[in-house]
């Protein structure tokens, strides 16, 4: 935990908020915090700065905060993945919130096996939850958004469009002509397909819409390290 | 497993081998091989090709190969890593592995835990089980070399500069007053902390003997991510 996230109903008094639960066990028993201490912290959507323990017991902390600086920059990045294996989902949240990420769609796909989408982890506070983490990790507030759609090709044709309007679109696929362009610093929508990658329907129907299929060498990555490559790829 | 690799003792013929234990039983129970299939492999340090099972038990796999194409073209680069924990070894080996990274060096640093050198999973045979499953996974031949530092300063002024000898060196640090620089695409040395980073008397050290700090913006990333991400920046 590189950054405290806390919410609205932490604050029991002007810049004074109280933390329970995880939080609370998290600084007590790995963290190690004494009254006193200094860390980092962040409002939900909002400013970053320090907080300091004024008491602790094993129950709840008091601190006053300071916000008064911006989150880092989110990436103008909209990812559209295929729904990874719950384990694999879990973590794949986490990093593309790591990294900077503001806007998630999660797409069935002919691959995608029909049973992950009963995963108690799509349920919004299991989402939640890995969101943190990844915000948690890379000291930032900015909740992304996450979209589950069922039902690839009508999402294609009817929803991706204007997801897409204006942005560059791409692909990642082992097909792809191009490699992966570099430095684009502009809007974009990423999609990546499941372990097995795209069937050549979906690549297709994705290029209809405007899509260029890039790829990312000859190696086969994990999609986790897929996703982190394409983004430090595109962004500086 | 993206690529069978196939090791010298497994030949029982003239373009013939014969695969038992771990991959037998991932073929049968994952793969779900059936005679006649066709699937791609690759022999330890040498040439990839498509591998056709002739015949199967429960025991033993058969398969007639041929070994046509060179392996993907390894990354010129040297990682010094602070040696992770344990769990976070396995995925940094694979996942090092995977990016085709040939030299790998396991360091000590102030913040490594001293018990994560007690570690099974550094004895050679676990070291070697997770560079495999890295190279299967980015259907790679070549293995590569791990070395374990267990003391930084010898390592830092008596063996480093001869690795660094003739390439860039590089080292990751929140504070480093550049990014991190982009399409190098030549040799070089790349120097990553332990979870909390070097500490200031190591990055002197490091920078002393000729490392340039740098940086990867204001998130901070897990040693994983942050491998892939300085990877794909770093080379085309």
């Amino acid at each position: 935990m590189n950054l405290m996230l806390l919410f609205p109903e932490d604050f029991v008094g002007e810049n004074l908020v109280q933390i329970t639960g995880r939080r609370c066990r998290h600084m007590l028993e790995v963290q190690k915090v004494l009254e006193g201490d200094a860390l980092r912290v962040g409002l939900e959507n909002g400013a970053v700065g320090e907080g300091r323990i004024i008491s602790l017991n094993c129950d709840a902390i008091r601190m006053s905060v300071a916000l008064t600086e911006q989150p880092p920059v989110p990436l103008p990045l909209t990812v559209l993945l295929a729904l990874p294996r719950p384990k694999m989902l879990k973590r794949s949240l986490q990093h593309l919130t790591a990294l900077g990420i503001k806007k998630i769609i999660l797409v069935n796909t002919y691959r995608v096996e029909k049973s992950f989408w009963q995963s108690p982890w799509l349920s919004a506070s299991s989402i939640q939850e890995q969101l943190i983490l990844g915000l948690e990790q890379c000291r930032d507030t900015i909740m992304p958004e996450v979209v589950l759609e069922k039902r690839f090709k009508p999402f294609v044709e009817d929803r991706l469009p204007e997801l897409m309007n204006g942005k560059r679109a791409l692909v990642a696929h082992p097909s792809g002509k191009n490699a992966c362009p570099r430095g684009i610093n502009e809007a974009a929508v990423l999609a990546i397909g499941p372990e097995g990658g795209f069937i050549p329907y979906e690549v297709d129907k994705l290029v209809e819409v405007g899509f260029e299929p890039i790829h990312l060498g000859p190696r086969i990555l994990r999609v986790e390290t897929a996703v982190t490559a394409l983004v430090s790829k595109l962004y500086d």
